[in-house]
């Protein structure tokens, strides 16, 4: 397997099954389901695996490759999902052997890849989010392992891939599904139904985080590849039209050339926008930052020193415009982490970690300092009769 | 210009300084000798600009493209180097107007590239700290702007670039130089010589950090590519030699394979190795941390929740070994900086900002909450007479 392949940001798995899914091939799609102990990936980690061989997506850090391909084989060949369970718990007396342990013991769901995933692809192509529920055990039941529906945030109710109301399902399953989705986590839900137990997979697939980029200088490169790295979906906004921004930025998902004033009539602004303005040029940014303030972003990092915005606050007051306390906290200035760095990708990179923080709610401290598992436990409530 | 060569890592800056001396071209040099005000870059941050109007580096964002362009065909023409004033203090009667502002007030030598500058690169390319010293104005005495002399930190004087004493210089020089090559640093030294003031740039290129990646898992990859792009100097240390590194990891600038036992045998492991332990091995991560704690390193980033370290240091106080509070204060486990993310990018982005933060003595909050200028500016006392 190439390099490239195994280890890529993970909306760049959902786009490759996106694109297997229009072509011939019988491609096998792995998830992790459960994890115990410690392991390199959460549930929802994803792998494509395809009949060359050739696979696409990491579950393990390299431990379980082969057995990987060998189980892929043999589910292309019979069609039927299958539920296998690795246990990688560190084999210390193994010390002279191969030394494959890694931690933990992880659940994988590996299934033929079929049409049965469209709706996923297409939801997070639409940038929407969604929720996918797989059975994993259905009992004596009428459903069984692999039968698959969606949770839709704007549907409300559970829909099968070919937009259906699923009524063969619980509507019990509605309610964690639409937490799930909401952020972006996956988990098992065992209940029973009718007297049958069954096991559902539900993976919530979170639209990708928005990230607008405001500015058309050299330094929004680095920022814009670091950030595409890390699943955000960016957008690079250009003022002027100077700047020819899709050859320019080749790694933003989209460009777009406006005035400063028009920002909020091009761009859907609101809470669940994460900005940066770095466009060196002090009344682009304040014209910016003031729509920024007055859409609830999520997130506003001002590039410059402290002082500089201390200034567009004098104007606005001025001006008579103030902003509230929330507003504000949402502002950060000078922008980033600090992390000591004076070059262009470190500077990217401390920008793009504050991102990342303040998205998934995070203080950006050592996690040395803090306690628990690091890949925190989810609790979701399983519905009971 | 493609956009690849505005926005590199700083080291690719030189390494493309060092291809270009090999050649025949006439390319010029500038770089940022002082700033005021708040300003993109550094003094030190340079940009390398050939012939043909291609540029490999970023001294500002984008702002003094053309100026910086036609400047250096004028010095190509006259073949002196030249200092320029760059104004970019914003102008905000030009709300109209290009916008081209810019922040602060950044000065800029520029020159022809020579042999001159050989020994900075050759310095670079083995990993040795250096200060270049380059004189801005020579007043009447016998210096002149563009004269250039070196201080090597294991010589501990100041050399011609043929590697002669500097006798024509100021010893005085030498103590700056050396505190700015530590630390990769730059700043102007001003001082009165037999009556004559003489103004000094010294650039400190402090040789690249060491990281040292233990693993040679999948999840490897992000981390080496991160961490490259952010000017450390990657090895790779796989275990057991079934994996090609090279072709793995083309991000790394140096593989080794080794036994666990011998990692101190086969590695320089001093109090200036950053190291990620990421095996994935219990067995192998512990030979390695044990042998990291014995070597005083300045950062052990060990992947793996801290229970997984506690059964370590458990191992270890059975075998009746110990280990100095000093020594696990450079251990840092679970690793990386709590950011949230999961995918191997996001955990990698997460590993590399812990690194950049300790290695520059930076606590990782957000910029936002410390006080004063991004860039701090350094302090050099000015050898007075």
């Amino acid at each position: 397997m190439t390099r490239n392949n195994w280890s890529v940001p993970e909306t760049e798995v959902l786009q490759r099954v996106h694109e297997r899914l229009e072509g011939d091939g019988a491609d096998v799609l792995a998830t992790i389901v459960d994890v115990e102990g410690n392991a390199y990936r959460r549930p929802g980690a994803k792998m494509l695996l395809d009949e060359a061989g050739e696979g696409v997506g990491a579950i393990t850090a390299g431990c379980l490759e082969d057995d990987l391909l060998a189980a892929a084989e043999s589910v292309r060949e019979h069609g039927q999902p299958e539920l296998l369970t690795y246990d990688l718990m560190d084999d210390e007396d193994d010390v002279w052997g191969l030394g494959v342990g890694c931690n933990g013991i992880i659940d994988v769901l590996l299934e033929p890849l079929t049409e049965t995933y469209r709706p996923a692809i297409e939801a997070f192509a639409d940038g929407r989010d969604v929720a996918v529920l797989t059975v994993l055990e259905g009992g004596d039941g009428p459903l069984s392992r692999g039968d698959r529906v969606y949770y839709h945030p704007e549907d409300g109710e559970l829909t099968t891939p070919d937009g259906e109301p699923a009524t063969a399902w619980p509507e019990t399953l509605a309610a964690p599904a639409a937490s799930l989705a909401e952020r972006g986590r996956a988990d098992i839900v065992e209940l029973t139904e009718q007297g049958q137990d069954l096991e559902v997979f539900i993976d919530g697939l979170a639209a990708p985080t928005e990230l607008v980029v405001f500015g058309s200088g050299h330094d929004v490169g680095p920022v814009t590849e670091l950030a595409a790295k890390n699943d955000f979906r960016v957008t690079v906004v250009g003022f002027r039209g100077s700047v020819d921004l899709e050859e320019r930025f080749p790694d933003a998902d989209e460009t777009l050339t406006t005035s400063p004033a028009a920002v909020d009539d091009d761009l859907t602004l609101d809470e669940r926008t994460y900005a940066v303005v770095m466009t060196h040029n002090f009344i682009d940014d304040r014209l910016t930052v003031e729509q920024l303030l007055d859409s609830s972003a999520a997130y506003i990092g001002l590039m410059g020193p402290h002082d500089r915005f201390e200034k567009m606050l004098t104007e606005f007051d001025e001006e008579g415009r103030t902003f509230d306390e929330e507003a504000l906290s949402s502002l950060y200035t000078p922008i980033g982490l600090d992390l000591g760095g004076g070059s262009p990708y470190q500077i990217a990179h401390s920008i793009v970690a504050e991102v990342l923080a303040v998205s998934n709610d995070r203080a950006p401290q050592h996690l040395k300092a803090r306690e628990g598992h690091i890949h925190d436990r989810i609790t979701v409530d399983s519905p009971t009769q």
